[in-house]
């Protein structure tokens, strides 16, 4: 048993499953969690997509993040590149590795967490495995979702002579991560409570995601930074991806942050977990009706052209500088 | 970039990912891990099963384990629990959190571990995410299965009256942690090296799996210990089960290093990756035919009763007094 001290102790393994996770695994295919796998049926109209993400402590989120927001983070960010792919979420497995100081009070509050999503996004806990470890809390979470046969919106589909979007606004959770890390942050209360909230809980954009199947050439969930983002769709679909500076959405309360800086800044910050997608100009007006329907804002920012890569352009089409594109690991 | 000082740079996180990793993407559907999703067909007369386990350096494996039979521990022990719901593997997803000491020729060894064993198996690799960690290097899998609708293996179809089994040899893995460890081992080097060997590349045991399709009514794989793994078929299917120590087929190699203790040392131990499963006293040629068939021993260790748990019990009936069944991470 490795129980801090200052804490009630823990149950073991199986007995903090049945407690706070088999509540949740709400699909009859679960097995309530007392089986080693589950069964996702098959529908006979829908493919199943598949994908993965992990979230480690000191690397996508702080110590002192709220158990509960952790738990809704982990589950977002896998439900946000399901939302790129067009897909309608159906279920997930959770990794869990949990170190010894994560007590009780914290596991429950994550998995209440846990439980809100769910029941929000309308999935269920599916299994997973819960280990001990040394190191730092890791939560690596599998998510599944369905969607029609071949319709799937791929990184690959962008065509030169498309517009490229993106929805909501851009850096506004980079500009969160820096008022709770409390480098000099001129910013009044309500904004930096509300930058903290687009850190710690982002919007998978699912309806729009959905909305888009058919209207959108290519899409990408913006989780490394938006110009690192679109480079990936140019790489993908072997065109060149310029992006007029002056049209990017950026949060309005980040200009008291980075001033001047403030677009190069949000284009290349990470945990946006908004849509960036490439359609044909001659869409523009069904992708303007398809974001009404979802009430999310979406906003032309450049066009694909022939070549390769990204480039971030100002008013006067000058190529604007950027260091580092995004946020890389290594 | 964190890299150690004494081994060439490592790339970064895409350029991992292209190098390593997507070569491994064999199957059309992972879109050479150029997506953040992957599909998977519907077959139109299989269910699909999923689980997922995590190995975490220190706790799953030792930091000295060649970097190749980690990545085939990792995939193997997932393969496992595939093939004691009777399962055909399909895929798998792999989330990688890597800390600042891994470098490149560990990276290259371990995918190459993966390519090797992903060919042996019949699988491709579907998907996954790469990160960076402060902490242990933690390899999280998710594996994907195959099976006849309604005909996967679980957990809770013990009956009373049926005859409990184990495939192959138990206590092995847990005798070469043991020589690895150093802990006294008055034990030969041939031997000595079969054990570690255990330890390291657990078999899974597929084609007894896919055998056992309708013979057996319960089935599991010994993971955390024999005695504990069949406390939770007793407690999944509400019954009584019974081990005859003396019948628990303990590898021979093990009496050196346990002495007296070895069957209630084995019977407690991780690692193993048998599958232990029941089937009625009616089907023991059938089970005998299908051990036969895969070239996997089999051995009759106990029987289902009415009541809850499970009971060692020696030659004279009487109860072994056994203080932890299994390996509990918490």
């Amino acid at each position: 048993m490795t129980n801090s001290n200052s804490s009630p102790p823990r149950p073991d393994e199986f007995e903090l499953i049945a407690e706070l996770f088999a509540p949740l695994a709400t699909s009859p295919r679960a097995f309530g969690l007392k089986d080693d796998a589950a069964i996702i049926p098959e529908s006979g109209t829908a493919d199943l997509v598949v994908t993965a993400d992990a979230l480690i402590e000191g690397v996508h989120f702080l110590e002192s993040d709220p158990a509960d927001s952790i738990a809704k983070k982990a589950l977002r960010v896998n439900l946000s590149d399901l939302a790129a792919k067009g897909c309608k979420p159906h279920g997930y497995l959770l990794v869990l590795a949990i170190p010894s100081n994560v007590d009780m009070p914290w596991l429950t509050a994550f998995a209440r967490g846990l439980g809100e999503d769910q029941k929000a996004f309308g999935i269920s806990l599916l299994g997973g495995d819960t280990s001990s470890t040394p190191g730092p809390l890791t939560i690596a979470i599998t998510a599944f979702g369905l969607i029609p046969k071949e319709a799937m919106l791929r990184r690959s589909g962008a065509k030169t002579g498309d517009l490229v979007y993106v929805s909501g606004t851009i850096g506004a959770a980079e500009g969160g991560l820096a008022c709770l890390k409390e480098i000099a942050t001129p910013i009044n209360a309500p904004d930096r409570e509300l930058l903290i909230q687009r850190y710690r809980l982002p919007e998978p954009r699912l309806s729009l995601g959905q909305a888009l199947r058919g209207l959108a050439t290519s899409a990408i969930d913006v989780s490394d930074g938006l110009l690192a983002d679109l480079g990936h769709v140019a790489d993908a679909s072997r065109v060149r991806i310029v992006v007029d500076a002056a049209r990017v959405p950026v949060h309005a309360a980040l200009t008291a942050l980075w001033g001047e800086e403030t677009v190069v800044h949000a284009s290349t910050a990470g945990d946006d977990y908004e849509i960036a997608f490439t359609a044909p100009a001659s869409m523009c007006r069904q992708i303007a009706e398809a974001a009404n329907s979802c009430g999310i804002s979406v906003t032309e920012i450049g066009r694909v052209e022939e070549g390769a890569g990204t480039v971030f352009v100002d008013k006067s089409g000058r190529e604007i500088s950027v260091a580092q594109k995004g946020f890389r690991h290594f």
